[in-house]
């Protein structure tokens, strides 16, 4: 369970408040508000905060004084044609906040993404709370051969325990060690009266990469889509895929319009390069191709035919 | 009076529904919602949505669960501390969206700031109004001879009267001519059946600067002080100068304590260089010092005796 | 011709130097440096400066100590590679400079861009050349009738004839004017004694869109080819679609690998949704799929299918 | 030594050649081109490509045609203007690479400046080598009781040597562990035939944060002075601190007038808050001023009257 019972309360506490306002409102969306969907064993996502809507992003693209229309199918529409002609502007206008527990490994591929605002919690201020991650043994794969980086087949027997049993004591082990040399209670007075105690600053660089920490992050809904066309996408890491799947929920529950045509023209599509537009037409045309008479590299034309759904 | 009173009833509508939200909502900034405050001969500013408060910085800052402390004294001075110390992402947690209408060429400035999101009214898609800034005799100044770019006196008499009229005919003229280039009435239809008239994409081009365009305009809070700290400031142009002012006013409805702040320690502070602090320091040990053994130039040593109010 | 002869001289003599260097060298874009390209009737691009090649593209993308590989063909493979898979950050570790002449209508599309460094000439600062933009007749259309920006057929006789002679005069009274009301002659002294002259922050609001500014702009390739894909697509206005086309012989002289993937994978490529690639997987299997049974609107169906070459 | 014979002789074959360019060329900085920095005990920082010079930075502010003055005085005199007013899209036309290795807790603050390249080796597609960080006594300091984030006094004796005991031992454990689940030898080949070894992506999980990563990291000057005035600064950790002063050294030989001028009004400087200006304008004109007469908290009083050299 990611969260204690003082912070579901906080959650529930802020939950049962509400206000009247003139902004435009996403009633799924509000249903959801703070609550946390676990992910991973101790991390999770949750929607702190968000402006605008499907209306919002035809409004703008409009630059409209009121509202705009309130006819769903114009506004489907809209949107489905702003997405196929990268009008990318309108979808900016929309804006989300999550708060987003997720292990460190995960959290440095995701700030790469820079297009997005973060407060992360402090380990130079604040000390880490004993929480890593440990995968689930269906998660424990070799290294991929088709691929230099991913995974292949799932470890099996001894094999897969020892490595659980090797990230779980180790995760222990600098995880004492950390609280040890930092030397400090819970209201911050030194466990040990002989020792200074050493900076937080300098005793968190013990701690491995799977120990979790937390942010505030939020983004446009442009931004958001770019992201999750990337995190949500099979070559992901399943780590922070988990993540996007969550995240796509929530965005359905804001934008249904929106999601629908990006899962439409972006999740959903393939683009084909200029050799391969020219390969299909050949073959509609009603050429035998192969892959020696393509001009692609044998990995190409796999990649190809596999979108084709001609394996 | 630069909105009509479709527009007008438009906005009015937006304002008289109200919906329930768990968000934060800035009671002061609801208020004004959607309601336009009148720039300059045409244009105007109005906030069209926001996210946050003062509040949701300071729950940022701090990567809460809940909405934080309640406590005004203890939020106001963690935002003093964190404008001081320019720890500038918890700002970055709240977003505003405007919608503005300017003169093309205060636009042209106004979109060097590259860190907002920004719809434009488009003159590929949709014709421009016939509407012009014309300036008030008082804003009707020469070049200054003090500073390259600025103005000095204000322009008297027959000079300034020219300068209003030519400003006028040449507007109306070009106006005439695009409306009359792109031989369209109000329905899309040709006015001279007998001409096919020019895209509008190439009859914009006959328009001058001071037309009129509007936008979206969405930043967060850290973007809008920059941009506000520079576009509020005495050396700004006087054009661009009224729509900040006015944005000052929306965003202390906003966010009150963090304008406070803006004000304590951005807009109404000083820079010292290194030589200017020593200047300083010299003098408050009594030492006189004049321009000549400050190691400052004739213009640096104004600015500053200036700044120190020791002219 | 858009230069005068001293600018000529100016960049033969900054051609007339070279030196040593230890960094990369793309040679092909170094017989170009600094020369200005034509683009319309006063305008022009040139390359200034640049960083990296397709070298250090590859450099990046396995951060090296060295150079890298030295073979041809393992660089083409990688960079192809990255192209594909949306591997973006080392294209970023290329950068170009640009010096542009050009519409300030054209800039204000260009801007939009935002993701580059910007220097503009500052007309609050420097009086603005009597430059401005008449298209070639050529370039004369109606407004598209199948789409809502864009350009139909071209203007023949009276009306093109009229359109120029509009233009043309009425570009050359507004320069009067704003010469009339700076009062200002070379040296910057007062042509009419008796009067002050305006400033020129607001002078400069009599030109029109046509009249001509000049920029420094500065970006990375990875945002070059986003500027390009968006610029030379035949969607593109013409006008700015011109330097676009230029700016990509610039990029094919400096990084001719690169060029060479983005034609294959972005230019030349195609997107297909989530349905149309669903339709052509029943193509392909035999199907005769109609509009009707596509699922696809019209306008969509046409779009694919004229892709697809099966118009 | 944070680098392999291999990588030396890397290095000196990439500084071995030269070639002519038509750009512009910082000597000074060419001389240590390539060449490394040690920085802490594995790490360093060394300069891959550069783009520009003082002198560019000039030329992008008049957007000149040729290589403008040669004056360095009028150079120095413009330089510091645009500093002093922050005019900073001209120090954006400068660009510069640089290629770093630093202990991942570093890489983590280091990539909060967005608005920079970053190519960073992939421990999904590599192996990390074995490397990690261990501070010196003298940097071995316990949490500091003035600020919540920072180091006090040094930690001595036992304490000191068991921190660095643990911090030692526990570095060698999780590597040991690391490339035993990773099952590779030297050529990618298993160590132990009866194991699939475990996926790079996952098991570096197990590291620690004071392990070495490394990227190519690339800025314009503008955002490297941002970078510079925050991680040079007294309160930035010593872990990053070091690196930015190395920086610094390397900023000089790049671009000295831009350095100068940096020093003199960023690094040097101090900013006086309103109260703070009017204070001072108070003590000048002879007024004795106590803290609480002052409407200063008593931190910020302490703060000024340090700044001001008055404790």
């Amino acid at each position: 369970m990611p969260l204690t019972q003082d912070q579901i309360d906080e959650i529930e506490k802020s939950r049962a408040e509400t206000q009247p306002t003139r902004r435009v409102v996403a009633t799924a969306l509000e249903d959801q508000l703070y609550r946390a969907v676990p992910i991973l064993d101790h991390g999770f996502v949750r929607v702190i905060d968000y402006m605008g809507d499907d209306n919002a992003v035809v409004q703008a693209a409009r630059v409209s004084y009121g509202r705009g229309t309130r006819k769903v199918s114009q506004d489907a529409g809209l949107i489905r044609y702003l997405m196929r002609h990268r009008h990318t502007t309108p979808f900016e206008m929309c804006e989300i906040k999550f708060h987003i527990k997720l292990p460190i490994f995960v959290a440095r591929q995701w700030i790469r993404h820079r297009t997005a605002n973060v407060n992360e919690y402090s380990a130079r201020y604040s000390i880490l709370d004993r929480e890593f991650y440990i995968p689930d043994q269906a998660q424990l794969a070799s290294q991929s051969t088709a691929n230099h980086q991913g995974r292949g087949a799932v470890l099996q027997g001894a094999e897969a325990q020892e490595v659980l049993d090797i990230l779980r004591s180790d995760s222990t082990q600098v995880y004492d060690h950390y609280a040890h040399m930092l030397n400090e209670d819970a209201e911050g007075n030194p466990v040990d009266a002989d020792r200074s105690g050493l900076a937080r600053e300098l005793a968190r660089m013990n701690l491995s990469l799977n120990f979790y920490t937390q942010w505030y992050w939020k983004t446009n809904l442009h931004n958001l889509m770019h992201f999750l066309s990337l995190r949500a996408d099979p070559h992901a890491q399943y780590e922070i895929r988990v993540y996007a799947d969550a995240m796509i929920d929530m965005m359905r529950a804001w934008v249904p319009l929106t999601t629908d045509a990006f899962e439409e023209y972006r999740l959903g599509g393939v683009h084909l390069s200029r050799t391969a537009l020219d390969i299909v037409r050949r073959m509609l045309a009603g050429e035998q191709v192969s892959q020696e008479s393509s001009g692609l590299s044998a990995r190409e034309w796999r990649e190809m035919m596999g979108a084709l759904g001609r394996e």
